[in-house]
């Protein structure tokens, strides 16, 4: 095999980065076991539930319930997958702002349920009055965002809570990206302070373990039995992973980097890499761009099309909003170095692209 | 992290195995690579295509279109999603031997999908009069098994694809655990021989790559489509996936397998672990166990259920099969030595069994 795998420095796109060293040593030493046959590796599978632990302690959840997933889109579709088994509708619909990530969408078309969106603020976060609107005796959720894939905000979750209480649905948090810088905010995200029926939150992102490994978190036990599937010769008793055998590489990865970073070595990465943020948001606007401050890691803004596609030509892994704003997202692999280097391609591509747009 | 992962040499249970030494170096080169995310990931993106060539290639399709899945049960959700999304059926329903794999009962009940299973003949092989006999207007897709979980067995595909077209159904081959074993025996299982319009074959089975890596076949581009979803912030138009961020390291191992076996070092393997299963249903018949003749690498026996549990408690990692039956599954990593330090054990407590089950 004569390919190689991209470098990171560069990659400005990406909701993963460099797993930790303890984490890739975990995944290395655990690469042939699978959590998903508990009976056959029992070591895996208790390293599971003490994943799940530590996850529930940083989203403040003192008894959790849940699994290591495949990343955040299972989380999503798992979560939704169970509201609507809890539901009693015929129809049962789930309610989410339009800034849900399109997981959410591909979980509503998999598991055939209605998905209404709904606008958001001025802030590009939820808007609870119109998510309230939205919901009817056939909602069986509500999906809010903690760390919203395009802008990085976080949804008045307690909010969210209390109108998903009142609609008798459930409220499901996807922190898959937020997660793991969270819990040193001030943003009130989690099971603690909010009516939170489950939550997704992704080693494999901010968490700095190798892919796979997400987390779904549930309050209740019986939220993850309506994922129950029944599962002869595995000498367990039922299943309730979206998938069947699964890496116990990601599982291992994910304990590694807890173990490794929680909670200090997480704290300092999330100040780190939010004044980095920060710093990037203000050279942009001192460059005449139209920028979203940033509320978490991530960096959002207004970017002529021809500079974007320069900037890639260049090299850059740069990706686009739904609406084509440039979104730079500061994992813990981007440096003030890569950043300045960066900038300077922004101003040496700008005048140049700009020539072109006029052609 | 004091756990360590358990060996092999004690394991019959398991349908995955030690992942061979160049699968073993390509997942952990690619460990931080993401094919979900193509513009950020172009090399493993690039290789992911490779090992779909190289899958169609083993499967007798030319033109192969699919992804590698996160594994086998992932193949049947969406073959079985792909199906409903192009049935005309208001209730779409979904034909399959009562053999088949506990993920298509998994799929049914995610995608809300009615689940008909059918009475298989003497030889634990699907009979095509009781599927033709359950499929109606309304038949989205018939799912066949290469290479059965519980007993190794192989479908008769042929005449199944006859069914599935009289049916205007699609045909799904699983042969998640079987497909690398196959092309090496006489069975009639593939694209070629049959009207197969997807099949699931797993490089992280027989085919001796590092989990996850699951493979999932089309023969149309139009049943891949079926699948996608539009995928805003990925510099790529869609996702035919079920999940999102999914593992390099599994694409680059199935590729480095593939490359170091196929043909003549999986060819060497079958025929290896195939006279092991022949030979140790001889022995386990010698004992006077009631054996099912193996067709596959895959041997099952009854067993009285005392001495079953004695085996697990001597450090056995053994299964049954949903009626109780001892199921040994001889997998790369299971040598003749192995297989008489377990034959040692078999004749050594079953006497003291056979007491117990007197008391």
């Amino acid at each position: 095999m004569r390919a190689e795998p991209q470098s990171f420095d560069r990659v400005l796109s990406s909701m993963c980065t460099e797993p930790h060293e303890a984490a890739r040593e975990a995944a290395e030493r655990f690469l042939a076991t699978n959590p998903g046959d508990p009976a056959t590796y029992p070591a895996i599978a208790d390293m599971e539930g003490e994943v799940v632990d530590a996850l529930g302690q940083i989203a403040s959840l003192s008894d959790p319930h849940g699994f290591v997933a495949s990343g955040g889109t299972e989380g999503n579709i798992q979560a939704v997958r169970a509201a609507r088994e809890c539901s009693t509708a015929r129809n049962p619909n789930v309610v989410a702002p339009e800034t849900v990530h399109f997981s959410v969408r591909k979980a509503a078309d998999v598991l055939d349920v209605e998905l209404r969106t709904t606008p958001v603020d001025g802030d590009y976060r939820a808007d609870p009055e119109a998510i309230e609107a939205a919901t009817d005796e056939n909602t069986a959720a509500i999906v809010a965002v903690a760390g919203s894939t395009e802008y990085g905000r976080v949804d008045p979750i307690p909010a969210l809570g209390d109108v998903a209480t009142d609609a008798g649905a459930m409220l499901h948090v996807d922190a898959a990206w937020g997660g793991f810088v969270l819990p040193f905010t001030d943003y009130e995200w989690d099971f603690d302070v909010a009516a939170v029926d489950t939550l997704a939150m992704d080693p494999h992102k901010l968490g700095q373990a190798a892919i796979p490994a997400g987390g779904f978190l549930a309050r209740e036990q019986a939220t993850v039995d309506a994922l129950a599937v029944e599962t002869p010769y595995l000498e367990s008793a039922t299943q309730a992973t979206l998938t069947g055998t699964r890496s116990g590489a990601g599982v291992a990865s994910a304990m590694a980097a807890i173990e490794a970073l929680w909670p200090e070595g997480y704290r300092e990465t999330y100040e780190r890499q939010q004044e980095l943020a920060d710093w990037l948001a203000e050279e942009l606007a001192a460059l005449g761009l139209d920028v979203v401050e940033p509320s978490l890691p991530l960096v959002t803004a207004n970017l002529d099309p021809t500079l974007f596609d320069a900037l890639r030509e260049a090299g850059w892994r740069v990706s686009r909003t739904a609406t084509g704003e440039l979104r730079v997202v500061c994992m813990p692999h981007v440096t003030r170095e890569l950043l300045e280097a960066f900038l300077d391609d922004v101003r040496a591509l700008r005048p140049r692209a700009a020539v072109a747009a006029d052609d």
